[in-house]
């Protein structure tokens, strides 16, 4: 080349980073490009990009540390299902007069009418002679009992729990009997019928399933998600398969039952395939409680919403960040219901989330597909986004479709700010007033209170 | 370019038919090489591509035609268990001293072991006092008496069989129930206790199971299939969430049992994850008895082993080709056993592959996966294999990682000889001498009967 001659390359291949029209645009003259898919860090927000700074920074190795541990404890804890009990004599801390209910603490004035509903039908079946909303009712968030419950459930003392326990953590969870479909007060309803399903869950499944379950012995419920999983459940939107393995391991103390009551249990189990929902949640609860006594994680280990708002903790702080409760997207509704009729995203059961369950096992779940696009491609989508925002993967439950790779475990506010990737949480969607259930579909969290969460995290640790 | 100069051009790209080598070199050199996976049809046997010829040619557009209505209806008719009742009440030709069994046709001096100790527990089961092989046993395979046994099952008249009816078809179909795991005689072994499993069914499963299905309705065999299908089930290796999906529906009715041995059923049940394997069989029999009365067609009809031969029929024939069973590929064996021990292929529940399901659904299924490869890419493998000899795809046997495609339906003897390909049967193993289940596995057919097949049917249409 002489040193006049300015002479063009003949070929040429590009990497662009950022905004991907200079990349098409290369792209359609036929010369290969890669486009890196690469934004400005947490939106620009200067506080945010000096947190991250730091959290990725100087205090890197220290929460890196703290979250390899996080996740450790969420990935290998071994909940155990030992019986079932009433609330009262069980949950730490609930009084006679208290109705758990679900997502952080919330006032009954602020309440959305759904949970006002749900509560009424839990001090109906208490038989208090009292008005829900009249102070007289200890309102608190089932999460700070070491309880979880699903959409708008609330519920009082005398209510039935599963109990829970994981050994290597010493912790214990709880969560009611799922209620199953229809008029039922964990989806917003307070009619008789609503409250008449309480009281059989109180007065005759609570008891026979006792019954059957100390027949069996304790159930490890997270190798009952894992074969779930791999047969197509979230274990969020969908526990049919898991439902299903553990009613026919109970089978044998489910025949075998005595009382005549025994063929109305049939009944309500065999139409009820969300059954196995509040024992995966409490699973959960179990590893997430004992997860949440690491300190200076970024990992966050309570994540649920009333339906007004929505709240997230991290481990070794009790904090809660909380932001409005946003609406449910990629949503199915039933005939005649829209996003008009819907409810703001409700329940503790994004605790799945926390623990590589519901969106984060996605990619393995056809009826998750067919609200997130159609495709299992789109169903792995949701899973990848899961994972491009977690700390680890599951060496429990794997993803067929994934050549059996792990789902995502522990949520990172640092990378959740960073990338502005909320979690995915596969869920029911409520009426807004009369309650009931019009719809499912995927919720994406709210972005502030993951920034609130990772601003305190960055104070903290100084 | 002028006359005198030849010049080569600067850049090539190239169709390769046939052996790949020539492809490979030209990829090494980093040119674009398309490999078409051409082979000499039918190994190049002349008689039997003269034969092809003729099936795709002059006879082509009244082969495809039967086929299209075969497939249609091995595609649409609706399966529905209906009861049980006592074999020799219901099927159709069964004598008081017949014994059923799997496969084509065979004389007791040519059964391999594990059928003839299956036969031994069946005349056990009956209390008839002759020896099994001394002629005073009506020996006659089940197939001709519209019944589908699975692995080396042999049945007296005195034995439960589920009926299935096919409105569309008016057929009607019947298969025994599965005996479970372990010391039984549906994998050849011939013992007290496997001899008392037959007495159970006969005298407790049978009855409770059948006044259970009187008070649940017709149950449509095919819907709860292709729910299993979604959930990992091909049907035929693995049936355990089309069993959990069937039991949940039947739990009000076995545990409204009033019966003291219920919950002796309610052990059998919970511990046998093939219940549903007879089930499809018997539903997959309906169809095919509607489909084996097209003339003319090329698509298989019957499939069946009986350890000792392979054979197969084709519509509007009652001729049977019939070839030595091969050994089970693709195998997994229990520790301590290996393809040494094993018996041939074995059982007439290759009819799954018949209809969509097994080897056509391995794409679905984890567990298949594990037998091919490892991957599900590996199970992909297995059920495009199935799609390249087939006539069709299921309207109802849906594959998610296949974005929904239907499963292959319908086995065409001229793509099987054409190309070579057999059909995958996924399978269990039994052990050659003892009976007893050592392994399982994808078995691949013999192509020896399905070129009779081929030869007889040009012959037929002249």
């Amino acid at each position: 080349m002489s040193a006049g001659a300015v002479e063009l390359p003949t070929e040429v291949s590009v990497v662009n980073l950022g905004l991907p029209l200079f990349a098409e645009a290369i792209r359609d003259q036929g010369r290969p490009v890669t486009q890196v898919d690469w934004r400005i860090p947490a939106g620009g927000d200067l506080s945010l990009v000096a947190a991250l700074g730091r959290l990725y920074g100087r205090h890197a190795a220290a929460v890196d540390g703290a979250n390899a541990e996080v996740v450790r404890r969420l990935d290998t804890g071994v909940p155990m299902l030992v019986g079932i009990a009433r609330a009262g004599d069980v949950v730490p801390g609930m009084g006679e007069r208290t109705v758990l209910h679900c997502g952080p603490a919330i006032a009954w004035d602020h309440m959305c009418e759904p949970l006002r509903r749900s509560v009424r039908a839990a001090v109906l079946a208490e038989g208090w002679d009292v008005s829900a909303g009249d102070g007289e009712v200890d309102l608190a968030p089932a999460n700070l009992h070491a309880t979880v419950v699903p959409m708008a459930t609330a519920m009082g003392p005398s209510a039935p729990v599963f109990v829970v326990e994981m050994e290597a953590g010493g912790t214990r969870a709880f969560s009611p009997i799922n209620q199953g479909p229809g008029e039922v007060a964990w989806f917003g309803r307070d009619t008789a019928a609503a409250v008449a399903r309480l009281v059989f869950l109180r007065d005759v499944a609570g008891p026979l399933l006792s019954s059957c379950l100390a027949g069996a012995g304790p159930v490890d419920l997270f190798s009952v998600a894992a074969q779930g999983l791999q047969m197509g459940d979230d274990l969020h939107m969908r526990t049919q398969a898991a439902t299903n393995l553990l009613l026919r391991t109970l089978l044998p103390h489910l025949m075998g039952l005595e009382s005549p009551a025994r063929a109305e249990l049939g009944r309500f189990l065999a139409g009820n395939h969300l059954f196995f929902l509040n024992l995966a949640m409490a699973a959960a609860k179990s590893v997430t409680l004992w997860a949440e006594q690491v300190t200076g994680a970024s990992v966050v280990t309570t994540m649920a919403r009333n339906g007004t708002t929505y709240g997230i903790r991290l481990p070794g702080s009790d904090e809660w960040f909380v932001t409005a409760s946003p609406p449910v997207g990629d949503a199915l509704f039933h005939p005649g219901r829209g996003p008009d009729d819907a409810a703001p995203d409700i329940g503790d059961s994004a605790v799945l989330e926390l623990v590589g369950l519901g969106g984060c096992a996605a990619a393995g779940s056809p009826a998750v597909a067919a609200f997130v696009g159609g495709t299992m491609a789109d169903a792995v989508a949701t899973t990848e986004d899961m994972d491009r925002v977690c700390a680890g993967r599951s060496s429990r439950f794997k993803l067929p479709i994934l050549d059996f790779r792990g789902t995502p475990v522990g949520v990172d506010v640092r990378k959740v700010v960073e990338l502005g990737i909320t979690p995915k949480v596969t869920t029911g969607i409520l009426h807004a007033h009369e309650g009931g259930q019009i719809g499912a579909g995927v919720a994406h969290g709210p972005i502030a209170c993951f920034r609130d969460a990772l601003l305190d995290l960055d104070r903290r640790l100084g």
